[in-house]
């Protein structure tokens, strides 16, 4: 079982004064790597430099500057220097267990988002994507650095498909972190799949393994939760678009991640009451098999309980047991005990124990 | 049991520019069909017609076009430039899982609810419906394409009862929302049988049926609540009247709408109460119930095995037991077994375990 | 079991243009009686005419005009034409399943409350009464029909008791809501004294009865909850007094009302926590019945089958057993036997379950 | 057991008009005592006059007067003329089931506060204190009668110690609030002790009458959070200070009761947790000794219920069962049964249920 | 076991006027200790002065005066006297029991803070630490005098690292603030450890040893909450800088640490979600334990109950049991018990109870 670390790494942090670089995420090996794209209405200019300085500088069209993998402290420093960003944005940019938050700089504005995966099926990943919307340009940072999460973005400026290559960074943020949100459905709708299973499992009987299951995914859910919450402040105040770097036009279109936050949020806390619902069902079936175990038990007990007492009674050795030395004694006896089980058998009928 | 997917086919759209138009909702086979009905003080026209181009265009009185089922996206496409309707609109009209919301674009309203309907009387089905309203037009567009579920309205404006003749299309949407609203009282009113009748059952014992019943009900009020709790806002929204759309007049109207609101939702948190309470006295009376059985086997089980020891003590081979030789053993035996369950009885009786 | 309808022919209405009248409550067969009162400081003039002509106007005094039964609309009607009421008003008062709310229509105010009472002392019963209060008027309407129950106000106003006769209309509603705030006062003292012998008789033993009771009382308890949480908000309007109807002296007298609410809620609230503290204390006590239960049938099992299977041994009819043949064996048997119910006894002493 | 009236007595005020003044109270044959005292910074004076036309005046500086007792209404009735109270003032002083809450009447403030001690270190005994401050004086006028509630600051006024002598009535009305919120933080203390106690008994196993003093613990609770959630808005209002009767230099007095309050929220907050948390333990550890002794009872059964059969089997009196005849039977019978009882030790150790 | 005392000592103060210096903290023998540095961008000056008249007083750069344990109450009252502190500020830094707040007197603005460390590993132990913000000073009072807990920021003023040197007092706050929230993330990361242990544990069987550890840990949990949730107002107080003391530049730090609060405050929520979620695996746990258990001991008792019965039967004295005289009666029987058992058997693997 791998552990998701709520609180990577902070510890490596402490008094160290605010603005150190600590990258708090696991240490992996791999390095980081480097993705430009620079685009206007009239075309596209697309290269993976191995090094900052070969990284375009903002120009007349909107520029992209995007990095998977945040180990190369230098190179984020050298970011910080050459865009005039912050300390402590670069702090929180390499302190991966930020909670999503935007603060605007003025000339730049400083956007956190968590973005989350299935990891397998069953558990939910999540790693931090930052982004800078300055003018003309934007840099995105991701904590991980497998596969292109963007590649259908880029895509859109290559082919120059949507309104996405007439419009300026502010819409790119927009397409950014509208993918990061569409991420969310569809965890959801696996998440989905997966409480259908368990309902059905249910169905079938309370067991352990279903129990475990639940209570690992409403611990998903709790994870979903805390991702997606804050970010519905984020799109909040994107939409109402206070910064001069988002163009009127585009606020409609943060209006709607909004929407999609919100959704997921409905969904997450809809998922939230049926695993609790779930787990009722599950405590009143245990209850209730219980409680049928029990009337099992009993039923057989105080059947054979009596009987067994009648025929310890004639397996005595008194001397003198008038019943034993009857001719039918043997038959009377077994009436007697056919007459009890029968007796009982009607009264458990009538008390709904059989 | 045919599933409710939360997030139907959301993933279907991952990746795709904002403004696609991807019918999200069930793919049902059946084709769409336009009905318009233009109508002023003095007269009306109404027609079904087969396409797009046959539909009339706004006039002097209030046209209304209404659109049952989604599934032909080029005829929506149609109306989004008829009418000058942004992209994001036509895509959350067929992007069926948008929760109620109310968005102003200056010259049109944009309002998406959510209509409910039992389905065979016991799961409640919901469906998108969303409404355009301009100067002089109502446009609708409905999930579903079975049945007419305007039809009423409709009849109101050919006798021309009531005062939707002599009212603008502001009065029209009230009348639609209106329509809506009223589809959740039906299904309240429906629900609310069904937990009378569950209450019946329970009060005859506590079965694994009324469990799964209850928290199938449960169910279905937690997808009320998704529905009706957003249509508030919308709902408030108008009453505010805060466009040049709806005019003052119509605010007393739509307070109306609101008040009707807050009423379904005040019932749906009395139905959760109401289950809830169900619950608790479920697994209370399993509790209960689990403790009869129990006191029943330990009363037994108290009475016979003492007995049944008596009894395995006089049927021992020893070779000297003085009380089998008496000649009155059997007797004696006897007396003192029937004297040790008299004793349990009264201290059962006692202890109320009788 | 009379049973109340949470949405009470609601769906009568369903389909019909809104200010249609259409009485939702009970369909009772008795009919409406009308009351009316004109008093001013130097005296008062009192009336029960038989139809709505009958009543006198508005003149320099305050004139109160009572309504007990809404089951005659056409009454209902022409009290709308002759005191301009707008129909959605109309369709309010007729339709009782209204939740408490305060509109201002500008030249009246028209006020919604739900007066309850105690059906049998046990359950809780609620009425509609709707209030117009004009300039100079007040007209007042109650769903049910038996009982005077503002009788005391109008004692008041005919002995000129307190400051009434010297006040105005809005003086008068305030009246008749604080005698309605009053009823509340009246049930949950009530309530106290049922919730007082529920705990009693739950230090008894928690028997089935108690639970069924303290669930029912939960239920009252939510219903009240239902209509005195919106009396907040009107009261709390009325204190404001945005209204020109409401003078500034009369201000002081609704904080009063919204304290009196206030209070009520406060009570509701904590049987609201009484009642979960008994069902707590219920659960409990029956999970520590069925575990003494338990430790009973245990104790007297643990001592009687090791026993019973001595006893057995030394009836077995092995050729040869040597024991059998001792002269002292039955007696060596026995100090066996008691030795071992002597330690289990000392056992189960030290683990508390004796 | 003495109870707690929630709603004591306000059935005897149903009915009556605004004003009248009924004391809800219990019923004390004990008297009024009256109390004043006048001082300045130059020197005080102290009185207990029999009658209310004994007490001073207000003068220059500030004046104190404080009455023990509510039975005299026609004394308080007194009181109002002389100084110019409203009616529902007094009616809410001799009212005593009122939330705390202040009023501002423009030229006095009307401050209702709960005081409450502890009853034989077991329950939480409530009284209210009701406060008028006026330009240079404070009246006071207490539920109780018993003791001197306020005697420590009396004590400093005649010492002249702290600043109360050269401060006016605001400081005095902070003054007595102060010692009536510290009064919450002595029944604090005291409760933390009985929740100590409580845990050390948990701790030895889960009695009856631990779960008892869980439960009533928790309605003292309750009680409690009644009277001091409502003190917040009080001390929050009188902080803001928008009174002119409140000087700029008083309402970091006023602050600092503030904060005093939110600790005894908190204090009353966290000990609604711990209990909380005492009754999951509770439940948790009766279901563990639940399953332990059954666990107790399934091994002793499981062991001797196969044995018991064994013994059987050779009690039997077939004429020809072979294992009789053997010269070693009875031997080998006892090593199967060992054998049997081993393996069974064996399994249930596997199984950790010894 | 260690108490922590909420209410510590609260008792001592009752009766005593506002303003009176009574340290409610635990009465510890050892003394204060100060501690002096001073610096500028050019330079720094430390000292351990022994008397408050040998501290340095405020001069051209910043002073930060710190005081290790609060018993010297003469100490701290000069210090009042020297700075011109209110006496009710003087009051709450020696009474430390007061919750996080911030209070902005103008010239200097009083900070209260409560910083947390692991006790042992397991419990978590609370401090008050208060901070005085004045022009060009900060005072600082702790409750402890174990360690020195604020070395890291003095090695930094020496080494001129970060940019602490050339800020002022307000960047100076910020730093101990910022080293105080640090400490949550450090005792958040070692719960985190606890509960993996915990859920280990868990997985084993649910003990009541793990349950008891699962209480604990909420409530350690709880006392957390108590500490963090104020000081995200005082963070956000600070954020928003409405005192001249705070200058622009440093309110970007102070939105720092409110993020870090809000991050301690989202850990802190999530523990109490996974411990909830952990309490309810521990009962369901128990009660399927308690399911298993009960099988076992039916699936016994059912099986050997009716052999044993038979036996009995074959072990009866009566003069005329045709069975016993058959030659393979024996062996009849012994097949009859078997196949009793088989279908038994068969029976409960229908059933799963096998």
């Amino acid at each position: 079982m791998t552990r998701r670390r709520l609180f990577k790494g902070r510890s490596r942090k402490a008094g160290l004064p605010p603005g150190t670089l600590v990258h708090t995420g696991e240490l992996r090996t791999g390095g980081s790597s480097i993705s430009c794209i620079s685009y206007s209405e009239s075309g596209f200019n697309e290269s993976r430099p191995l090094s900052f300085e070969q990284c375009p500088s903002p120009g007349d069209g909107v520029l992209w500057i995007h990095l998977d993998g945040l180990h190369d402290l230098d190179l984020i420093r050298r970011f910080g220097e050459r865009y005039g960003l912050h300390p402590l944005v670069l702090e929180d940019i390499v302190n991966t267990s930020q909670r999503p938050k935007l603060e605007d700089y003025g000339d730049y504005i400083f956007i956190v988002t968590r973005r989350i995966s299935l990891n397998g099926e069953k558990s939910v990943d999540g790693e931090q994507v930052s982004l800078i919307l300055g003018p003309g340009y934007i840099l995105s940072f991701r904590e991980g650095f497998d596969g292109d999460i963007f590649e259908s973005i880029r895509e859109r400026i290559r082919n120059g498909r949507g309104r996405i290559r007439t419009m300026g960074a502010d819409y790119l943020s927009y397409a950014i972190i509208d993918a990061i949100v569409d991420d969310y459905f569809t965890v959801l709708e696996n998440l989905e799949g997966l409480v259908e299973d368990l309902e059905e499992q249910l169905a079938d009987g309370p067991t352990q393994d279903v129990l475990r299951k639940i209570i690992s995914l409403k611990r998903e859910i709790i994870f979903m939760r805390k991702g997606v919450w804050p970010l519905r402040e984020v799109t909040s105040a994107l939409e109402r678009g206070e910064s001069q770097l988002i163009a009127e036009a585009s606020r409609v279109f943060f209006r709607d991640i909004y929407d999609h936050t919100i959704q997921v949020i409905d969904g997450v806390e809809t998922f939230r009451d049926l695993l609790s619902g779930m787990l009722d069902l599950y405590l009143s079936s245990m209850s209730n098999r219980t409680n049928e175990v029990m009337k099992f038990l009993t039923v057989v007990g105080t059947i054979f309980l009596p009987l067994t007492f009648i025929v310890g009674v004639y397996g005595m050795n008194f001397k003198y047991i008038p019943e034993l030395q009857m001719q039918y004694g043997y038959l009377y006896c077994w009436i007697l005990m056919l007459s009890i089980s029968l007796g009982m058998g009607v009264y458990f009928k009538r008390k709904k124990w059989l």
